[in-house]
């Protein structure tokens, strides 16, 4: 253990929440990039560059990921992760250089925690963002654009306040969710948008001081080229290192896709409550017995999990709030806290998408004849009839209805002959746009 | 208008956020206090005393409210409000007394702003849990606890992830929530607790300096003494000034409160569920048309009232969090919105709660034999004979139920007599502790 | 009062938190615009549509806001407001047209609460975002734009941890403000294409049931043109109508603006510390006295009034996030809270915006003389000749000034001479990027 | 791996998120209790139950820790990690007896998921609170209390709004947050009273079917006895099973020590700031460079990380408002994520509030001479001469001191004596209550 994160460790907590992986690579790949730049900037050796370049590489690849021992609630800096990353890459470049390499003098240079954590928990963040969510995001925008497809005639009863309403399509309720995902969709990509703008080469305040004029973009050119990932540099250091509110912005779009999944996990477990005492329009085929006491009881369970892992996409949202109130001047004081709840947020989030999308959504069957047994049902197929007899008398003979008469007779009392009749209540045409009222004639 | 909120009020933003009349009524009963307080100990003449005095009451009557002109949104320490009412106090008083009168020398006498507003808000806060929370959670609690004695052996299905369960009563599912309004309760009494500690006689940084010593005793015993609320001395006037965290306390109560409402009302949603579509197990008499387009439509509207009601309480509570966050050593600096917030909130849950039990528990009715029926149909009334055949023999046989055979078919299939049967499936038995069928006898 | 309302304000609760006079334009402007598409297409006679769409536009321009009674707080669909306008429309297009003008049949034609509200509620929204806040923020943006090229050459001590730091401009410090309110100005923007989306025309559950074919298309569009904003039918209105998250993702986005304001405020708070117990480098004039108790006093009050308004922002977020877990189905069952939150957050954090950017920023001034003698004084200077002596001997060095010794006795003690000395501590080159060490000689 | 965990690997989320280790020995330990009281009522044979009370021992010290593999992210119930737990134990015990023991049979008889998890996750967080929190908070207090003894008379300015107040001891202001904190342990315990009503014996859906009736009482008097967490049966497990508001209101306390830690350390971080362009009124010894790039540079890294860890427990305190919005009727169906939730808050706020007292409160020295310094120095002193002056005048010759003036030649030139002077200016004095114009003469 080096020097610095031998005195660390005793300062700060220990509550043992480590950074996720996604984090130790991406200070790996920005202290790759630092030297290289340093390098080809003329201020460190080549010998030593190169020992870095390699020791960093590794540290990114999790080899030494048991060295890396901090503690995520330290000093809002980061620099508790800097200086350990710092350690470890100069140790080992020691040894591979068969040189003194330095923590700061040499692994360090032209950089300051101040510019790397930002830069680097923006790039892990921007990383599990592409990596992991909207590659979910695609998953599960196709499998309810199937289903849509797929079910587009498929009839059911629409519900407004959980009471019987017009009928509607099952298709149409997954068309409302992939356009829901898909709008989700975009905003992630607009939030990344400013999360790519790294303040690498600001150094310890913003301006740059102590780095080389062209450092840089150089070293963030580096970084794009080796990642893959477009990070550019900041158009104000300044905002992007005293500021995170870019990285709240991003976990407020992943929060409206784990609002998205909270509502479409509970529209499904709604239509799969039953077997009897339910609503019971869907199978989602399960593969584990819900229940250690009720024997051949079938929960929902990855829909419970999803809303679960949405509910707590939603706390990690709200520590970014907080983690963006923290700091003055020239530091965004909450960069650990900030970077643990993004990266975890569109991680888990992203999973959540993934079971979803391939154990419920890709696999429900929706029971089609209940389904249009129900919407025949509703008490609301009066409405139909409203254009021509008025609100007001219908919500009278609506009353029949619910005294157990049928909807057919119900229409009927209202002076509508048999074929009309019939052909109002052509439920196919009841889930399009239209006044099937006048199109039908009265008996008299 | 006074010199001060001439200019305050175009300093302070104007968003038409105006303060509750509560905390109106509270900064007035603590000038009454402070000006008597400060006429017994002999620092004020008994003519501007009780000038002061009277017109004090006249703003806690509200009889100047056209006068409290300041936003909620404005200094931290809620100055602009304490001197608006200094201002409008100092006016009438003048004018009673008919000699001058002045808002900080005489009637701001003994006090700052940062003592005069922490005790004001608290006040007003513990005058709409008292006066409004307080009845409202007892009479929800006696509402449910009506229902539970009522209903005690009215059978229901139980459902656990929304699927068919074990049975239990509609008495007890309201006894559940009756307990949980009960511990809220308790939590608010205990958080209030905290709040009742003023810190009026602190003066500007809490030592108190420029009051007279027996000032803080006296004008905080004057002031419970005229408002009939149980208010005393800080324990810490320096605690009681920096910090609101006692009102973050009582809001994240009330919280619970909102939470526990939350659950109830969306529980008697699904129950409500229906006509024809839906779970269809209780009626509950609406009284307004749920739709303006589908006639004879009805919604669960208090319900719905009610549900936004908890989600806006949640909301205020986060307010708390934020405002408990402002401010730096002897201030607290968001005091104008925790006040706003923490009033708000209980005057907002409390008419939820009236609603609630007046309108919905006060007259839900239970379709008795519908829920019988659901109870008797319930897949997992197989977890009766788990315990002679064993956990995974009854999970086969639970599948005859999915099938579509009846419970007795499936006892008898797992070698049931009749008798043993009617006597397993005695669904009164079936809500209490104990082991049916170890008390059957088996048909072999 | 209508039939409806009437029985509405007994089952609603009554909190007395009313909608936002923007809400209720809004709902007349949809009306007015469904009259005419209506009569447009044939289905309501020109005699009526006319009478219908004048009285809109008078319930647009607030003429009868007395009339609009109900609270907030009721059915989760807001067919409360729906109906109360309906009815209030109704009576006044009879009193007009001099027949019988029928709530339903003829005001809410082609209509439901389910498509007019998450159309009213967006519109209102899009308006106090497009009217207010989205002018707040260039005039914020201007603002700080202008404090950034003025005080570009005012030096003062870079902070971070609140520990001295290396120097940094004034100018850079509004500008990275004026940055991130950009950011946030095109994020706002980008949230708003979503909730420009409108699902008028849907009907009761998005279909388009009982409104002819062309009617969401034509109505929508005379609702762009007579409001100037540019609402766009949906592109699926089964999304629009069941989920709000577009308006929580527009909340985040206004919540970003709030966030970056606390911490401007803040920072010129820290700034304005003092006079003589603080940090003291910039004044702000003040308009009224700050204390009630000690004279002279002087506080920042508009920035505090700003955090207070972005706490409650924050909090306004939060409502969206539970208003958008509400609700199953072909319904958003927390629509009233959804507007009534996402309106008042844009109103509030726009005029925090104004007054911020009016009696804050457009008069702060820096105290020059005293930034550069704290710029001087900062530690951290001895960063300067790491480059050349390495970290750790700098660190020794840097116990020489904490000791009191000056930089300049602490520079010569490593070997710099004089004019490198001064050569180095050229503040105006600290502030740019560059190695200042490499360009100086040593003395030896 | 055991049949069902084989299977519900695949369903559930693999997010990386594991139980913390008090979670898993709460449910060894009602494992354990639950075989016990099933032996003792003569339902499970002593060779079994046995062999099922050793392993269930085991599992609870994390021997089995390994085999525990099921994420947080699961079914709503917490079947997963009760059926983990469950294969596990039988595996182990069946070892053990020699004889077959079966998980759902033998280890889980008499118990259901639905009362095992709401059990074991309440067991968890009182230990973590009785264990951990309870003394943490209790050392912080002292230290707090120590420094309010040990600093009672040393004087430094007040600040409310950052400005220059009166003055204040620095005991004063440790004073308050021992009465924070003390009022905030106060309400963790009140808290913790409800979180310790566990519903074990509920079985299924509370009622207790399939368990003995004397096995509530039994099981759960076995688990308080052998845990020493005092656990008790549920007044009513029905409420107990469906909802987990009890926990959200421990949170919510732990969110109050989190709120008032975050304040403790942004003074301390204040009054730490410099060294020397800042209010420099402490030292906090560091162990750690506070910096990276710049040498000598110290930073406050435990308050840093206290901050962030507050933050992070406001933000799992909104995890427990969400998770406990989850389920309907007889479920509550965030159990998993609540549990994680609130044992984390409660172990990462107590060791933050560990390193806080031991790191900074036990070992920071006020800077005694420069807090009297700029305690003289104040502004705000012109307070004392209002009450024989009066306000106005006492502004006017505030301006005295903002030009530069003492405070001495400010009273001077109002009329005061020197010695009048000199009583008046007596600091000791001034952070008492009293009148201290009253005592001194005028001069005149």
């Amino acid at each position: 253990m080096g020097k610095y994160v031998e005195r660390a460790v005793r300062v700060f907590l220990n509550t043992g929440t480590r950074f996720p992986e996604r984090i130790v690579w991406a200070i790996g790949m920005v202290k790759y990039s630092a030297a290289k730049a340093n390098m080809e900037l003329g201020l460190l050796d080549e010998k030593r560059a190169s020992a870095i370049m390699q020791a960093a590489l590794e540290v990114a690849e999790g080899k030494h990921s048991d060295k890396i021992v901090v503690d995520v609630f330290q000093t809002g800096s980061g620099t508790g992760l800097n200086m350990n990353v710092n350690e470890v890459i100069a140790e080992r470049a020691s040894e591979i250089a068969g040189v003194d390499v330095h923590p700061n003098d040499h692994v360090n240079m032209s950089q300051s925690s101040n510019d790397v954590i930002p830069t680097a928990i923006r790039l892990a963040a921007a990383s599990a963002v592409l990596s992991e969510l909207v590659p979910s995001l695609e998953t599960i925008i196709n499998s309810l654009g199937s289903a849509e497809a797929k079910y587009a005639r498929v009839v059911k009863p629409g519900r407004t306040h959980l009471r019987d309403a017009l009928p509607v399509t099952f298709g149409q309720e997954m068309g409302a969710f992939k356009d829901a995902f898909s709008k989700d969709l975009a905003m992630v990509r607009e939030a990344l948008e400013a999360v790519l703008e790294v303040p690498l080469g600001g150094t310890a305040v913003g301006t740059g001081i102590n780095a080389h004029p062209e450092y840089p973009r150089r070293a963030v050119s580096i970084l794009a080229e080796k990642t893959g990932i477009p990070v550019k540099p900041a158009a104000s250091r300044f905002r992007a290192m005293r500021l995170v509110t870019d990285l709240a912005m991003l976990t407020a779009a992943v929060r409206s896709v784990a609002i998205d999944l909270w509502r479409l996990s509970q529209d499904l477990r709604l239509m799969y409550s039953g077997p009897f005492t339910g609503i019971a329009e869907v199978e989602i085929p399960q593969e584990v017995p819900g229940s250690s006491m009720m024997p051949g009881k079938v929960n929902p369970v990855t829909l419970e999990a999803a809303m679960q892992a949405a509910s707590y996409a939603i706390a990690l949202d709200s520590s970014l709030v907080q983690a963006s109130l923290l700091g003055e001047f020239e530091l965004s004081m909450g960069l650990p806290l900030a970077g643990y709840a993004a990266v975890r947020q569109a991680e888990i989030v992203a999973e959540a998408l993934r079971k979803t999308a391939g154990l419920v959504i890709g696999r429900v069957e929706p029971r089609v004849e209940r389904m249009r047994e129900l919407a025949e049902r509703s008490q609301a197929l009066i409405t139909l009839v409203a254009p021509i007899i008025g609100y007001e008398k219908a919500a009278e003979v609506s009353r029949m209805l619910y005294e157990g008469r049928s909807i057919r007779e119900a229409l009927k009392a209202v002076g509508l002959g048999d074929e009309a009749i019939e052909k109002l209540l052509d439920l196919e045409k009841l889930v399009k746009p239209g006044i099937p009222s006048l199109e039908v004639g009265r008996k008299d």
